[in-house]
Formats: C-alpha cells, structure tokens, sequence
C-alpha cells in the first residue's frame, strides 16, 4: 500500500517558503532567529493547523505539530527539521525535512490510517552556525545540550542570546521546558536532501545514513601589527593576513593528506582594520573540520597546533588557537535504519547505506533517541547556495518512504 | 628670528579632536564623509575663526581658512592636511597637517609681521581610502582630479558618493567650484608625520620630502564555488578563500623581491558567503602598491597578472585582476624645497631629504602648483594605529619650521 502524497502542494509550497528571504541571486538568506525565520514559522504552522495537526511553539522557538495516537501515553515519534538557512543559501535545506513530514503526516491522517503512536512534526530553531557560536539551538534545547552559558553569550553588538530570543517571542527563562523526557520518545526521523553528489551521481533516490559525522569548531586568532601600507618596510611588518594565508594552506594541506577521512574548511575569515591602506593587524580564521573516526579530531589538531606555531615564529606575531564547539561521530542504530530499508525493498527502491557528512538536528536528538537520517539526492552536490536543487520526483519519493517509515515506527514495538 | 608657536595648545587640540571617534583602544575612527568628520570640522572652524581666519566651507566640504596678505590679488600659499582617519587610527596623521598650519598662522597673526599673499589653512575632506574606491577626495575636487563618474559610484547599500556629500551638506552639483586657479596659488605645503620609522631611528627633527610615492589600487576577484563545508569533498572544491591565500603570499614574495624600491599591501579582503559552514565562493582581494619608479608597476602588475593565472588554472576557478587608481610618483620641486632647507639650517635644526611613501593631498596638490611636505619623526614608525605617536617636542619643532616657511613664502618671488 502507498500512501498518497500530493507532490504537487508540496513543491508548490517549498517555492512559497523560498520567498521569505530570497536574495537577487536567486537564494534565500532567513537566519536562526531572524524575523524571516519567525514569518517562515507563522506560515508553517498556519499549514500544520490545516492538515489537522495541533501546534505549538516552545521556549526555544521550536514548532511543534502534533498528530494523535489511538495511544497518547505511548512513547511518540518524532520527525523534522530546520527553517533558517545560511547566507544566500538554498530552498531544501532543512525546509525538505520541515515540509516533507508535514506532507507525510497530511497524507497519513488524510488515509485514515489508523496509528497507535502519536507523530509530531518539529521545526527546530536556528539549526545553522550563529554569530554566538553554535548550531542547532532548537535541537539542543530539547535535547538538553546546550552549551555552558550559551543564553548568556554576546554578539558583537553586545546582544546576549537571551535577549535575542526574548525579541522574537521566544521564552529563555523557561528554556528548560523545552526538553524532551527522553523515556516519552520512540525515534526520531529527519528527511534531510543530501548536500553532497555521491546520490546524484550514482543515480540512487534514497540514502540511508549510517553514521553522522563528528565536527569540531576551531577559532584561529593572529595577532600581528596594523601598519601603514607604504611606510612601513616590507621586512619589519607583522601582517596577520599574511600569516593567515599560510594557515590557510596549511590546513588545507593537512585536511588533504588524511584522504576520505576528514574534511576541512576554513568558510570565515574577520579582518581588522580591513583598510586597503593599512597592513591587516588582526585575522581571526574560523575552522570547520568533520570526520568519521574522533581519533583523527586529536591528530589534525596537534598538526595544526604546530602550524600556527611555525607561522608565528617565522613572522614574530602571536597565534591563538581556540576549540569553540565540538561533537563526535554518531553510529545510527541498525534495527531503526532496517525499518527504512525495508520500506525501500517493499517499494522497489534502490538505496544507499552512506555516513553524513553535514550537520543535523538529527545529531542533538540521538543523544536522546533512537535516529535515523533519510537522504534524497542533491544536484551536483550543491548545497548551501542558491543552485541547491533537487528533482520533484526525487522529492516526492523520499516524502514516500518517510511517510511510509513514520507509519511503520508509529505501530512499532522496539 | 622665531615666531612664537604655543605647542601647549596646539596639544591640547590634538588631544580634544582625537576624542571625535575614540576607540575603546585609543584610537580614532573618522572616516571621510562621517558625521564625525563634520563635528571634527566644524570643531576646526570654530578654532580658525578665533584665530582671526576667514573661514569658508566649499562643495566638496573642504574647510578653507584664509589669512589675508597684504597684496589681494597676488597667488596665495596652502597649507593644510585632511580631519578624517582610517579605521581605528591614529590622532595625528592628517590632524597635524590641519592644526599645525592653524597654528602656524595663528603664530603670524599675533606677531603682527606684514605678509604679502594670502595664505589659506585647508582641512581636505576625506582623504583616506573610501568605500568608492578612491582617496583625497577633497584635494582631488581642488586640483580638479576626481575620477571619472567618481560622484555616481554607489556604496554596496546603493548610496552614491554624490548622495552621501549632500547628505553631509556638500553641494556635489557645484563640486566644479571647489577647484584652485593654479595661476592664483603660489605654493603648497603639508606638514605630516613621517609615518615610517626612518627619522625616529637617525634621531632627526625634520624630513623633507623629495618625492612622493606613486600608488596603485588593484582589486582582485576570485570567483570560485560555494559548497557545503562537510559534505563536498576536499579535491571537488573551488574554495576561494585558499586561492586568494595562495595569491596573498605570492604578491608579498613579489614585492619582497624588489628589495627596497616596492612596497604592496593586501589591506583588505572580502569573503562570501564569510559563513564557517560553507566554502568560501568568492574572494576580492584590494592591493596596494606602492614605489618612486614608475616603470616597476608595469613589472609587478605583468607578474600578478602571471600569478592570477597560475592559481585560476591550478584550482580551475576564475580570476580577475583590475587597476582601480592610480597616481604616479612625483618629484617635488628643488626651489621650494630649498626654502625649507634654509629654514632648517637657520633654526640650527637637522633634516633629511627623503622619499615619502604615503599618499598625501599633496600628491593631487603637486598636479596645481609647486609643492612640499615636511615630515616630523612617528615612534617606532607606528601609523593607522592607535599607537601612532610623535613627541610634543617634535610636534612643536615641525610647526615652527611651517611657520617661519609660510611666512618666507607668503613674501617669497618665485
């Protein structure tokens, strides 16, 4: 039996999402709690409440979408993910994982099937990297994992999180209530596209994750010396841009020789005082590093440590290296990934068993209960720009075997 | 004889100007066209007023103050500098100039001495690099320099330059107004700091300058492909932040290789999307480059272009590289130097003769009339910095040779 998923609505309101926030290029820029992010939510959970489903918001601004079992006491199953987005970045990522289970469930309550567990469809907050220096806030605060502090942390301006939160709605002083009793949760289930080629290329619909990739956060500060940019000679200069340059080679080189076991990424770089006329003072480098295997995080860690400290001797300037947030690699268990694979052998669907490579919601919520990942493929590999795109019919297959799974884990007996 | 400067005074105004744009760490940010440079301004206006100037703002806000000679119509001497500062810059460069020529003439005012032509104290607005490409606004709009279509270029908000004098109460529609008869000027002087750690070191007072550096900008675009940071692996990237690396060191070892006839600066650099989760898709890198020959920056532009080329090809991504402004290097003429060397060894004082390499108002004063800039020593060479320093002793010696300059001058038959 399949059930009946409008493929049709759900692009067409993938499109309409896309236009809270859409830049020129083409993209959609709609940070973690932001108002676009807040308008974005209005709109979803207008969409929940007319499939049936009962809403709410919690402290830390996650919607929630409930639909009932026959037994409301039985531990729930849960699936969602993100509406924010990075800068300029795609219409799926996380939005997929939000609208498909909506649609999944829609088509579940719309088949009158009937389900002993109930299912709730969770739009997490804020799940992308912040100017406070961590991801996926609405999945920590359920998941009981945020950081030390982390209300309490300033942006540049000196806005704390709280406050931040406090402005759109949000409730910090009750943050707490937002967490999931892990006892009251059966799964979690989050239909995420893929953000990488390896689907696209091997023509393959369904990925099925089979662990999600540990990353680490690493903060490089150069102190060197701003200097005018004609008198001072080019021997006596400490230009933190310079050194900044070789770190970033460096890196690369480093995440390079481990092959297919880590990748790397310096994706932010500040300046000071960032004037043409003025030899560059300061550079702070962010540094984004992944892997499957923790052991390496230790390794790439001290090779960078001694390139930082090759560099500042070489050039006379004081170099910080600093871990801001960390989590480790995941294995996802297996008796939850077969219920996904026998969903797509009972569908005659091709999968893939594959690790992550990017970061999910689904990290926080496996702290707490059973998870699984469910890709679709993404063009090209494209993500987290405007040419992120996956195919109607890839979507509307991977809605199919979420819907198909989220039933299946609703009448499910560990 | 010597006239009678108040270096007290004249401190004591550096000091109340340097709190328009006070850094939490001491230095000052005033940049050309702020609301800060006009409070800075209209401070100066009010100072050259007291000291018996003729004050005038024209339409491209230059602060005009004129000391009237005895002979109306005869070719009036400048003297001046610029109010505005880098980012987080230091209190004297351009202030000096501006306050060191106010005093000066406040000097000849009070002695009652006869002088013969006019001479004008001009604050040049916005002479430090600017978000539209260009510096020495105000001295460009005197010596009638601007680029082409210089008032229509827009700030990344959309804001033209053109809007943003306005906004400030220039009159951009009559910026032609602005512009010096060089039949009616007579010479130009600028007293500045050094900048450079070279009379600090030798322990002289004065500098004076023999030419001035040419400048050119250069902006290079690395346009290279924005990907997720974990899920697009290492050798199918087009990070644009690692090529812009690897062209950041390639231009230092470039200029590094002309010994001491070149200097070059990579001062800023703009990364997008600047997000720590996503490979940087694009890079633009602004250069400064700076000699006293000419003909080297057709070499070093011939061998940048040959590095652009390299790194596009290696990392299969474009590249572009385009000349933004540019000045020659200009020799300064032997006469009116010579006046300020007999000055100099009139006062007993020790000089040196010295190429300048900073950009002046100057160097767009030289293209009307004959000119010269006179260097006091900076500490240990610190400049476009809060720790940008010179002695008061110095401070004070400098504009007692400006003085008894201007006053040569103002009398002076070419």
């Amino acid at each position: 039996m399949s059930l009946c998923i409008d493929g049709k609505l759900l692009l067409k309101r993938i499109e309409h999402l896309s236009r809270i926030g859409r830049t020129p290029e083409g993209g959609v820029t709609r940070p973690g709690f932001s108002i676009k992010e807040s308008q974005a939510r209005t709109l979803v959970e207008k969409w929940m409440a007319e499939a049936g489903l009962e809403t709410s918001v919690d402290p830390a601004l996650n919607l929630i979408g409930t639909c009932w079992g026959k037994e409301r006491g039985a531990p729930v199953v849960v699936t969602g993910s993100h509406l924010d987005s990075v800068p300029n970045g795609g219409r799926l990522d996380g939005v997929l994982g939000v609208l498909g289970a909506l649609e999944a469930v829609r088509s579940l309550i719309l088949s009158k099937i009937e389900i002993r567990r109930s299912i709730r469809v969770v739009a997490f907050a804020a799940e992308e990297p912040n100017i406070y220096g961590f991801s996926t806030v609405g999945s920590r605060a359920i998941s009981s994992s945020l950081p030390e502090g982390a209300l309490e942390r300033k942006d540049p301006k000196g806005l704390t999180l709280c406050e931040l939160l406090s402005r759109r709605g949000g409730r910090p002083e009750e943050i707490s209530r937002a967490r999931f009793d892990p006892s009251q949760v059966a799964a979690f289930v989050e239909l995420h596209i893929e953000q990488g080629p390896f689907l696209d290329i091997q023509k393959i619909p369904i990925g099925i994750v089979s662990t999600l990739c540990g990353i680490k956060r690493l903060l490089i500060t150069v102190k060197g010396r701003p200097d005018h940019a004609g008198t001072m000679p080019m021997n006596l200069r400490k230009d933190a841009l310079a050194a900044g340059a070789q770190l970033i080679l460096a890196i690369e080189m480093i995440c390079k020789s481990k092959g297919e076991g880590m990748v790397g990424t310096v994706g932010k770089m500040t300046l000071a005082p960032n004037q043409v006329n003025v030899v560059p003072g300061r550079a702070e480098l962010e540094l984004d590093l992944r892997t499957h295997d923790d052991e390496l995080f230790d390794r790439i860690y001290a090779e960078i440590l001694e390139a930082c400290d090759a560099v500042s001797n070489e050039r006379s300037l004081e170099i910080s290296l600093t871990a801001r947030t960390g989590e480790p690699p995941v294995s996802l268990p297996e008796d939850l990934s077969r219920v996904i694979v026998n969903v797509c052998q009972d569908f005659h669907l091709s999968y893939l068993k594959m690790p992550s490579w990017a970061g999910h919601d689904a990290t926080q919520m496996a702290k707490i209960t059973k998870t699984a990942v469910i890709f679709v493929p993404s063009r090209q590999g494209l993500s987290h720009c405007p040419q992120e795109w996956t195919d109607g019919k890839d979507i509307k297959t991977g809605v199919r075997v979420l819907s198909e799974t989220l039933l299946r884990l609703a009448n499910w007996d560990e």
